[in-house]
């Protein structure tokens, strides 16, 4: 059965990281002592090594070992072989790069699918969509594919920022890039914000925090929703 | 000699489109009576004919006719023989997808840096640079690369926006998704505020409006400029 946490972010505003998912952590892995940590995305363009002892601190809270993926010499075998798996945020094209560069999103997808325990936050969260197309990042590497996990079946966009009525600035909103998004695709998309996750428990998907999610689909007004379901 | 005209934004704050160019684009397009207008990267997603007459209205202003690129049988000859070339804003996916798929980026290339007059906004001046990397646009479609027109030395991130002090996002901001950027590459980047544009005259490049731009290059903290000199 597929259990998937995706937070939109790995830290809200005035916490430290990943505090506030804490007790859905504590539930979330409360069968793993040891967690697959996916640092592909690089935030800042900091290291895989500088990446993992982040996602250490983080983990370490809920009484959890974390061993980086970049440490394998083979690491389609340490994902086929994890307890559980964390993909940190960062850059989604780096990440989705990397993952087809390694052979790895195959892999990532079919234990996913089988049941291992399954986290994202941000990048880590866009990919368990359908594809990556509905990203905020810029494209600093051009990666084989725009198509990713497909775990879930919509697409997400992580850090939903509404529109801000006192803007002058003349850049499209979110709104209107997941639009145009939708002119030319046909997968729904989940607008994740920040504060927000979704709990998927074999196909129960559930959105947690306090927030509702906007919800685009095709030929359809934006609307808000609790609930996901299309 | 190059001539090339390259804004940040159509519209800036309070103005309609295209007002606050009208006497730089008076000059610019002096010679020339029939602008060949680049509709694909397509607002909102907007058709192209719908995006033509957007345009048309702007060229109007300056006593300009305005055609669509999407209106020849044979889009490379209407590039070859154009007076002047436009290319409006919209998603930069879109644009460079169809200017590959149609065969054309070649051809765009080889009249600009041949002399025939090229104004861009926005997307249209983003493909002016090295590549597409530095775009702020979602990948709503997968072009066959990055690699854009390298009529300028450099990449552009378009509608370039400052960090919000009192922001309480924890999405990345401008700067650090351009500081990712070069981690991974070598290209510097021009960061254009809304209300400025740069202009082209053979080797010389000139930044015009009231504002400095924001200049990122590999390994140096990015810094204010009024001169577009790495």
């Amino acid at each position: 059965m597929k259990k998937i946490l995706l937070a939109s972010t790995s830290t809200v505003y005035g916490g430290t990281y990943l505090s506030y998912l804490k007790e859905a952590m504590t539930v979330f892995f409360v069968n793993v002592d040891e967690v697959l940590f996916v640092p592909y995305a690089r935030p800042s363009g900091i290291t895989h090594e500088a990446y993992t002892e982040v996602a250490q601190s983080g983990f370490e809270v809920i009484g959890k070992r974390i061993v980086g993926l970049h440490t394998f010499a083979d690491p389609a075998k340490a994902i086929r072989t994890a307890q559980a798996i964390f993909t940190g945020g960062g850059n989604t094209f780096l990440l989705v790069k990397q993952l087809y560069d390694l052979g790895l999103m195959d892999v990532l997808r079919e234990v996913v699918l089988s049941g291992t325990p399954y986290m994202g936050t941000s990048a880590g969260s866009n990919i368990a969509g359908r594809t990556m197309q509905t990203t905020n990042d810029m494209p600093i590497v051009y990666p084989s594919s725009f198509k990713t996990l497909g775990v879930v079946p919509f697409n997400i966009n992580p850090h939903y920022l509404d529109p801000d009525p006192t803007s002058k600035h003349k850049g499209e909103t979110r709104e209107t890039r997941i639009k145009e998004f939708l002119v030319l695709n046909d997968t729904p998309v989940v607008g994740l914000r920040e504060g927000s996750w979704l709990l998927v428990e074999g196909e129960r998907i559930s959105l947690e925090g306090e927030l509702t999610a906007r919800l685009f689909e095709k030929r359809k007004e934006p609307y808000e929703s609790k609930e996901i379901k299309f």
